[in-house]
């Protein structure tokens, strides 16, 4: 690109990007955006998608300017993702840009979902000069959960485990409540941004977590919540014991929705509670289940047994890893057995974090091949939770 | 520290520290250490302890300057060690520097060893100005495989084991080989510095490891190799299948000491090779028989049996792991036995390295306090190979 030119779309593009991470876990399965408009180099007009349902960026932006009184006309505009040409929960933003008198657009990357129409061309059609592809892996990762989401039907798989040194999550006699407590922070923004937690009814059972958000300065959302229940060990304590399981209580206001092989009729349940029992339980189907109810991302929380089976599955994992040793104890994959010529995973690191104390560590990997497992992936198990 | 006269002496001191380093894996059980003369801002004389025996940094710098034909009186001396006051395999340093008319002393750190005499003293008595502590740290550092010894009368123990994600070294069947191939250069960089590397005799059985150093570039040198064989299994086999041993590969030009629990009187070994057979083979009592040895730093290289037992005497671990996972399989650590409450080791992450292709990690952790671990270590046991 030319670089006496560029300099500024950055620049403004960069603004943009940070406005569209501002909706990360509020706007799912759409996609988080930003937009920024400017005139003669003054930005007059910020916005972004800030939940599901809401205005898109460009429109938020263009109110924006609206309100603070500037004739957006002969403007340029920097949306981070192609703007929308259909009618959805909205109507489409290339009308909106289109009536506003905008001259230049710049987008960082196209639209992946071929529902929401050909924006780029439609603004062209209509003298608006366009320019594609600043920043664009920037967008992009932004924007991982909707990529993934609208071009697979699947939801982006993440798998967040936290172990000792020697790869383990439990002692031998399965305690395991705060392995890592440093670098908690970092799980809770793992949590903030997707859109459900998976985990096994073990893990329920045995240690009752409240598996929601704790941030500071944050706004009061949590995700969904998965339990994989195949043999229904959960909905049978439900009937005499709801009171005390932590995924039921009902101040963390969100879904729970629950995998098992049997229905469970003479339960009663809460209203935000839903038992799903399709006729697979193989982790691709729950997957499939899972992007049919809009959920675009799923964070694997455990235990070992999920970990086994959705490893094959995952587009990213984070290790955390204490200075901790158990010797004797669970692994995290113990379910899976895989021998030495075929263990590489298609995984690159990405990024490595030392906690503040030292004591901890996180570990950031991406998957970098489409490829699944060499073995272990081809026969891979019901889930059993 | 005066911040207008310090930097000159730190620049002169990170030369000989630097110089220091090229001793290292050469001298030990002494120091590296490194000295620079500098008159007038101009440096005129380096030296550092090359090998164990040879003439110690001061005297090498002193001599540097001499065949330079430089006159060092009025000079200053940067020494990254105290110089010593003693006849050892060398006339004490102090002795030198008092005769050569140097008028100014700086050195690094103090020397912890009582044998050494009071070099500051002696200097000082003679009219040199000296002063103490500049870049004290980095001096300590360099040098900590002669500071635990000298203090303690036992060696520096590493321990560095390659495992994959999920705390595995070998699969289910025991293979190990090349869990880690990148970072195999940190490995014998390793290797190279340590005087010992320690292995049981089950490593040896199973892998048949060379235990030698392969860098390019670099002077030939092998450490010693410390083998744990209680039962003799090694002893036993060398009868007839001595050439198939790697371990006794004459190539190498190496020490191999074998502990065991018999002489095995009718074995005839190579001359290189010394069989132990001390009351106790407790960790303790190993260590000491090293020290007693020369041996100042020993590197433990494996199995899981010997990592569970050197652990809680580790002064530094240096943990790669790659992107594998084995699941079921051979745990780092697998011999003992933590529950969650006390499984936290009293190390800090001190650095973390990613392998250029992003396959594997370095962790290098160090020991942060002196206490041994909460349960597991108070009743260590025998060491078996």
């Amino acid at each position: 690109m030319d670089k006496y030119r560029v300099p500024n779309d950055e620049f403004y593009m960069k603004i943009a990007l940070r406005l569209a991470k501002k909706g990360l876990g509020f706007v799912n399965p759409n996609p988080p955006v930003g937009a920024v408009i400017v005139k003669y180099g003054n930005i007059i007009g910020k916005g972004y998608h800030s939940r599901f349902g809401a205005l898109h960026a460009e429109r938020e932006a263009l109110l924006d300017a609206k309100k603070r009184g500037f004739d957006v006309s002969g403007a340029t505009m920097y949306v981070t993702l192609e703007p929308c040409d259909h009618y959805g929960k909205t109507p489409p933003c290339t009308d909106a840009i289109i009536e506003s008198g905008i001259k230049r657009v710049v987008i960082s990357a196209r639209d992946p979902n071929p529902v929401s129409g050909d924006g780029i061309k439609k603004l062209m059609k209509n003298g608006i000069e366009v320019m594609v592809g600043v920043l664009e892996n920037e967008a992009k990762e932004i924007a991982k959960f909707f990529f993934k989401y609208v071009t697979t039907d699947l939801p982006y798989v993440t798998l967040k485990y936290a172990s000792t040194l020697d790869g383990k999550i439990a002692d031998k006699i399965g305690n395991s409540k705060w392995i890592t407590q440093e670098l908690r922070r970092e799980v809770h923004k793992l949590r903030d941004i997707h859109k459900a937690i998976l985990v096994g009814a073990e893990t329920v059972l045995k240690d009752n977590p409240m598996l929601n958000v704790r941030l500071p300065k944050r706004k009061f959302k949590n995700p969904d919540v998965v339990v994989l229940d195949e043999n229904g060990r959960i909905l049978k304590k439900v009937i005499s014991d709801i009171d005390k399981f932590e995924l039921f209580n009902p101040d963390y206001h969100r879904r729970v929705i629950i995998f098992s092989s049997n229905q469970y009729q003479n339960v009663e349940l809460p209203g935000n509670v839903k038992v799903k029992t399709p006729a697979s339980l193989s982790v691709e189907n729950i997957l499939k289940e899972l992007a049919k109810e809009g959920i675009d991302s799923v964070l694997i929380e455990g235990g070992a047994s999920v970990f086994s089976q959705f490893l094959p599955y995952a587009d990213e994992i984070y290790g955390f890893y204490a200075t901790k040793i158990f010797g004797k104890g669970k692994s995290i994959f113990e379910h899976l057995d895989v021998p030495v010529k075929e263990s590489e995973i298609p995984f690159e690191i990405q990024k490595v974090k030392i906690a503040k104390n030292r004591k901890e560590l996180m570990v950031v990997m991406r998957r970098c091949s489409q490829e699944l497992f060499n073995t272990y992936a081809k026969d891979t198990l019901m889930v059993r939770g």
